[in-house]
């Protein structure tokens, strides 16, 4: 049930006289139901309790945390189709879109289960001592993960669930032993409010610690520089704009006495290589792929393909004519919110006015409906090559095709590229060894690198990769999405010369854990006792 | 031979006209070797050789990088003890002192060889193609780390091998695949050179890249500045003081268009928590442990113990008394140079007339012999929780024992207490259980914590952490010794759905480098094709 209030650990937040509206380019208005801007005073309160909680969350098994996560999973599934029609009005996004990415949330908690459950990844290492060794002898070390502090996480307007209040950020930071702070997004207030009050039933049924989790609403100037500049907020993860992102990332990192992580997923326009034999193949097997992808949600994700290589010649003519045919065809439909439907429309216009670019297809404007019509410009590589502002991305179901006269030239274009969060590459055998540099070129940009798929669709599992070179991201030493994304919100502990009893579970010489672990360079998962001393 | 050149990749640099001299501590007098400073055109072409070598560097083998290590490591050697003599007049470190550090070094390049024959630091994680997975099917994926690109290391004073030219930075980066320019320490500037040239004949006779490794000579505030600043530097080593590494982490994170990672090491003064069975069980022991902890390398050790927590008790006064008379007994030693000489004097001198402030024992003032005397003071932690101008480190050999008068003061002076390297707990089976809320407290704020043993002392290995969180360092997430100090110079990328004859070595099918991998969630050295699909 909608009450408009902020979560605040195991309470909610009563004292704010501020309202907030979620708009709905569905209805094309503003939706009746108030959200209450949380006070300075709310706000100190839930870092207070995110601050208490944190030791004591920390020091959890990982099976209670693992216990937490799948109850998260299920009080989220237990709102049912009232969160599934809140997203809709709020986002647009149509209710079969919005019941796959409610699975593929509820799916990622439960991922997060499985990996705390499994216990490896503190990545336990341990040295035994060498009492013997000379000149000196060695003591014992051993060192593993431990949980960073509270995180603030801002919620992203284009995934209300996977990247929102209970979605990648949240689970990997609660798996890592973080409370998490969210800041609503104020796309979908009341989305945020059902799945945050699902979190905070979870929190008490398994008995967590109040302040493990709060959400609060509020504006991103206000409430969420107050969180990035607070000593206790450790980390911060956060998915939405350039401009946004790199304000946070300056707060946290001239703001504060103590610099910190900041996770920001930004911007990206996804560069795809269209190789000679690849497009003389399936020139119409491509075009429907990539047509399919750039309009996908509208255009509205992160992996939306932007710019698109080409090398000249009459394949490659057809290839356009193709994916132009495929475009149009294309149903326009509801974009997220106003700011992001005036932003698409004003961003197109400014790139088809620019020099050098051609319009090869555009829908008609139906930003009064709030709808996105979809795009496709081109332009010369020589002309892409010394103009970066052909690199920033329109942020909707438009792509810009770089044709390329030679081999060269592509080569220089995909030179000039700023960090990616996915490259793709469309080849057959041929290709691959005749583009090989170039390849080579477009691997270094980016966070993956796909080969004859589309990038939009991110999967959740060990070896996603969802981060790349900035400015995709500001840290890309890390992925947002799939297991390891718990990574970022760890450091590492060493522990010296330590009695036995009072080593963390992972690092006893029995291994009670079961975890692979690597003893003296070894992987194992056998306890310290039964190894040959080396 | 000493040419007083900086190192560029294959070549020298012969085109500066301003030089600078190191200092002796131990003659008292400047050495007569000129050392030119690097021109802006020798820099710059450092950095272009360095970014040609990035991608060359970053695709060779392990076995490749494994014996480049080897051979600087053989090359040094071969230096003899000429090195060592020109370390000994350049740092006023003894001989002993400098043979033990240069083996360490030795070691640690050879560690990082064997890191890189073993193969699984590079974290290759596999998930396999489910075609027939519902509702969607699941993609082939594959993810490892790859190499940031050129990485600019700035040595320390006070560790002229091990933690400069060739030392823990050097060796991770170039083990990760990134090429390394070096800036030269002032103080030591003919060890650099000679290292360098040790470095320089490893790079040649292994046949590396041109351009895989220079060292500049330069002024911090013109060398090391362009080099932070300059865009094709992906990451930065320092280790140094507060002062210098927040500068270069400002730099850049502000002053570049894409921030990089800054790994600092800077300021930590290695809290020593004193338990009272412990005192009361071996005070002489341990008195005589810490005294000479305190006073080893004339105190000049990012580890040095420069905070001692007591109860008050009986025992603890005559452990106090047993400490100071051990430390008036150490003879005074060399410092590093003139100015960590008069900044010890200085900060000494600050320290002692600051309020709250009670001088234990202090040596004679011998900054006219560049020499270190030892110091101890003390004060009430109920001045010490109010004060944190007390956290600052006196680098040298002197410490501080903070008194408090009870379990609870105790805890609250170590929750005032910043962030550090390591804290070490010195305590008997009753103290562990009686003090584990002070022992949380102090594991909450070091990146070592140590039992029953003094902070100095580095072991490289696997298990190490030399880091910890802010001031201590700048990046608490990763150790700046041991293996796995390679994993700062390195970025996850996924390759997906990628043929398997231009997948690298460490992802393909057969696994023929028979790596430790996750697959499907499951670590095994066992190839793709030979696992049931799961």
């Amino acid at each position: 049930m909608l009450n408009g209030l902020s979560i605040i650990g195991h309470t909610v937040a009563t004292a704010g006289n501020t309202a907030l509206h979620s708009f709905s380019t569905v209805t094309g208005q503003q939706l009746a139901e108030k959200f209450y801007v949380a006070t300075e005073a709310e706000i100190e309160q839930a870092l207070k309790l995110a601050q208490e909680a944190a030791p004591v969350f920390a020091a959890l098994t990982g099976e209670q945390r693992a216990r937490f996560l799948e109850t998260i999973a299920t009080e989220i599934l237990s709102i049912g189709s009232l969160l599934i029609e809140r997203a809709h009005l709020e986002t647009g996004l149509p209710e079969a879109r919005l019941n796959g990415e409610r699975d593929r949330t509820v799916n990622q908690l439960r991922l997060f289960a499985a990996v705390l459950r499994e216990g490896s990844w503190v990545q336990a290492v341990i040295d035994t001592a060498l009492p013997d060794r000379k000149p000196l002898p060695r003591t014992d070390l051993r060192k593993m993960q431990v949980a960073l502090g509270p995180v603030a996480v801002f919620a992203a307007s284009n995934f209300p669930f996977a990247f929102s209040t209970a979605g990648g950020d949240t689970a990997a930071a609660l798996a890592a032993g973080c409370p998490v702070i969210v800041k609503a997004h104020g796309s979908h207030l009341g989305t945020n409010e059902l799945i945050a009050q699902a979190v905070q039933r979870a929190a008490i049924l398994c008995g967590m610690p109040n302040g493990v989790f709060s959400a609060l609403v509020g504006e991103g100037a206000i409430l969420g520089q107050q969180l990035a500049k607070d000593a206790r907020i450790k980390a911060i993860g956060f998915t939405g704009s350039f401009k946004a992102g790199m304000s946070l990332y300056r707060t946290a990192t001239t703001e504060r006495k103590e610099p910190i992580p900041v996770y920001a997923e930004m911007s990206s326009i996804n560069p795809v290589l269209l190789l000679p034999v690849a497009l003389s193949t399936h020139a119409d097997s491509i075009a429907t792929q990539l047509a399919g992808s750039i309009t996908l949600g509208v255009g509205q994700f992160c992996t939306n393909p932007g710019l698109l290589f080409v090398l000249e010649s009459e394949q490659t003519a057809a290839f356009i004519e193709a994916l132009t045919a495929a475009i149009q065809k294309t149903a326009a439909g509801y974009m997220l919110n106003k700011t992001i439907c005036k932003s698409y429309y004003g961003n197109k216009s400014s790139l088809k006015t620019h020099p050098g670019i051609t319009v090869l297809t555009e829908g008609e404007d139906l930003s009064e409906q709030y709808k996105g019509s979809a795009a496709l410009f081109q332009v010369n590589a020589a002309n892409f090559i010394n103009d970066l502002v052909l690199q920033e991305e329109v942020f909707g179901p438009s792509s810009l095709v770089v044709r390329c006269s030679s081999k060269e030239e592509l080569k220089r274009a995909l030179e000039v590229l700023q960090g990616q969060l996915t490259g793709s590459v469309f080849a057959e055998q041929a290709d691959l060894t005749e583009f090989s540099d170039a390849i080579a070129v477009m691997q270094s940009r980016v966070g993956r690198l796909i080969f004859n798929q589309v990038p939009t669709g991110v999967e959740v599992c060990h070896a996603m990769v969802h981060g790349g070179p900035f400015p995709a991201t500001a840290d890309a030493r890390s992925t947002s999405v799939g297991a390891d994304s718990i990574q970022r919100f760890v450091r590492p502990l060493c522990w010296q010369n330590c009695p036995e009893e009072i080593l963390p579970a992972a690092l006893k010489n029995s291994n009670p854990l079961q975890l692979m672990r690597k003893i003296n360079g070894i992987y194992t998962r056998d306890a310290v006792d039964s190894l040959v001393v080396l």
